[in-house]
């Protein structure tokens, strides 16, 4: 066994067996989030000159220019990051609520939340992810092992060591929230082994990311953001409303997960929608390369032919594809075929094709009349996201603190026994 | 690819097409539960005859005897499998509630249960867990794949065949609900690289059994039943009643999973409670073998000397550990190293130790002064149970129907676009 393995073995171990350590009333856990917040801003000096350090190595071995962004840290952003700590801090308590029920036989059976346990997280670059993961952890009572990208790994320490020092005050041990800052690969293949300590690793980050973890963690993982998602005009569509929000979904934002990535529009409006959604386009003077059929290259001379790579393809860019159908069946088959089970839309003034739309579209959230953009945790109303499940198991969509405990069944009774 | 490959791929991904067909209302999917009941006992004497055949080749083969009384069928056995899938028809619907909310922009947000989609089950050769997984799925809207084992292939062909029957009379195409007849280790190795088609692999069985699809399955998989469960009589404890649930909770059934294995004992009452105990024991007629340490071998000189392989061990027979422990802490050190997070019991008469084992135990179902036998869907009061999950993702515990069932957001606007 390699030093790095047992080095990571011994941070998850402590991790575990600090566990109960966090086992704290919400208004202590609530206490040690505002401390960080405070601890972060008095501190501030010291993690933006670790920052400098991280962005100057990372320049000098030529990160581009959108990972620096993310990696940079200035006054500002250390205010922000202290400001969504409070929020945090604000949020109603996950744990401790739910149901209880009495038995014939006199047993009393509390169905309650609880935290997981251990949570580890395996993120790229973006200090602020590390301060999230570790104050939603604390939040919902669970111990963190985070593992943060190699660019970060100053800042990231600076931003531990904060809050370790938070840690101390309360007396909580600061095995609770370890940072592995050992950033090689092997640190990582360490960690997908650690299920015995480990109770749940979440990557956040890029498909490449997820995928990788998802393929060769031990650890249940919880896959979250691949986003290949459609909007579907039907006929009866309301083609103003179909364009504003075709508008929206591709082009608000065109790089994250819940924007669309292929327009699925129905024969009968084709030619209706298509040229007014390119002439809102190009009046708004953003780009977008359009790649269609054959229907649609009639209609839209500039567009590429689209392939069947096109369909699956997850641009996260200012591309869209689109594709002609002859019915609702077609659409749907379309989706559930090349869809990632994220978001998905129709336009349409049918109530009957919205239902069967609903239940034929196999998705974490499925619009009617309205853009994929809003699948967020905030724009839900949850306060805090930690990513969006595309799985079916444990959680699914825009994933609030409750996907970071479990259930504990507590029977008390005066010494039943089953006959 | 092989023959055996392809004919898995082909039912798995055939019942993943088929999935939307169950999308019934709950009288439909209720109704056809009751019509398969009817068939059951009308075509019990085809069901019966093919499994005399059962029968005698697995005697032929010398399958032990207790694996031969779970296959054998009688009339009597028959209805009682019609009765509980009865029982499953009068259960609340576990699809389409959930909670609705409106956002601040107008958007109206469903959060909703529906199926999985499509369910694989691998057990062993009990034909009424055909049944029971079979309706399970029905009930909850899902595609079951099912591969029981080899022993009982033409009991299931029967079985399942009959339940065709009946959902060709509701035109519910036969592909919902598929049984793998190739009872190969290819079949059940196909089974596990289908998670294109297939949402969920539920193991039911031995350990061996749970074990080898939880290392082997590419499908998420809900573990079940491993069961190193434990009983901690404290100081304060009523030794009666200690007496009488450890008697319960070990010997009432010692083959199942929620029965105990280890008994904690504090030392302050290791003198009180070891030789009532072993008297109630001896007294029932039961046979009992102890193994213990040194201060149980000094007040029960017929115990063995236990090792560490004893703490570990699901014994699942006439057998238990004893282990003196020094105070609370100790207790519960030794169950969250050795259990299996199944069900834990602590005897006590002292509100603040209670307090403690409930909060420190690490298991989906802890109990005060009471046995441990009752972690099962149906004393829990759950209707129908598909296993008990010993993991923390997804569900804990007895699993009812909602185990089934995923979430699935259905957000409703007007027109909404994100700023």
């Amino acid at each position: 066994m390699s030093i790095i393995f047992e080095k990571v073995e011994r941070l998850c171990a402590d991790a575990k067996n600090s566990s109960g350590s966090l086992d704290l009333p919400a208004g202590i856990r609530n206490d040690i989030l505002l401390g960080y917040a405070d601890a972060l801003e008095k501190g501030s000096a010291s993690i933006l000159a670790a920052n400098v350090k991280d962005m100057a190595h990372a320049s000098e071995n030529g990160v581009p220019r959108e990972m620096l962004d993310r990696l940079m840290l200035n006054k500002e952003r250390v205010r922000a990051i202290a400001a969504s700590v409070r929020e945090v801090a604000t949020l109603p308590d996950p744990l401790g609520s739910g149901e209880v029920f009495r038995r014939p036989n006199g047993l009393t059976i509390r169905r309650i939340r609880v935290p997981l346990g251990v949570v580890a997280m395996i993120y790229e670059a973006r200090p602020n992810v590390t301060v999230d993961a570790a104050v939603l952890c604390i939040k919902s009572g669970n111990c963190a092992v985070l593992r943060g990208g190699k660019e970060a790994i100053n800042t990231n320490r600076r931003l531990i060591s904060v809050l370790h020092r938070v840690l101390d005050r309360f007396a909580v041990p600061r095995e609770c929230v370890a940072l592995i800052d050992d950033v090689t690969r092997e640190g990582t293949n360490a960690l997908f082994e650690m299920k015995k300590y480990v109770d749940v690793l979440i990557p956040r980050g890029s498909k490449g990311l997820i995928r990788a973890v998802a393929e060769n963690s031990r650890i249940p993982v919880i896959e979250t953001g691949a986003g290949n998602c459609h909007l579907y005009v039907a006929p009866s569509a309301d083609i103003p409303l179909a364009v504003n929000v075709a508008f929206n979904a591709k082009l608000q934002r065109p790089s994250v997960c819940n924007a669309i990535e292929t327009i699925l529009v129905h024969r009968a409006v084709a030619d209706k929608f298509l040229p007014e959604f390119a002439g809102r386009v190009r009046t708004s003077g953003k780009r977008l390369e359009f790649r269609g059929d054959e229907t649609v290259r009639a209609i839209l001379p500039d567009a590429i032919p689209a392939s069947e790579t096109d369909w699956e393809t997850e641009y996260d860019d200012c591309i869209v594809a689109v594709r002609t159908v002859d019915s609702l069946d077609e659409a749907i088959k379309h989706i559930n075929t090349y869809g990632t089970r994220h978001s998905e839309a129709i336009i349409t003034r049918d109530v009957e094709e919205a239902r069967l739309f609903r239940s034929g579209v196999d998705a974490a959230c499925v619009y009617v009349n309205a853009s994929t953009r809003f699948t967020d945790g905030g724009e839900f109303g949850f306060g805090a996201e930690i990513g969006i499940s595309t799985q079916k198991l444990h959680a699914r969509g825009p994933m609030g603190l409750e996907a970071l405990t479990t259930v504990k069944y507590l029977i008390d009774g005066y010494g039943q026994v089953r006959e």
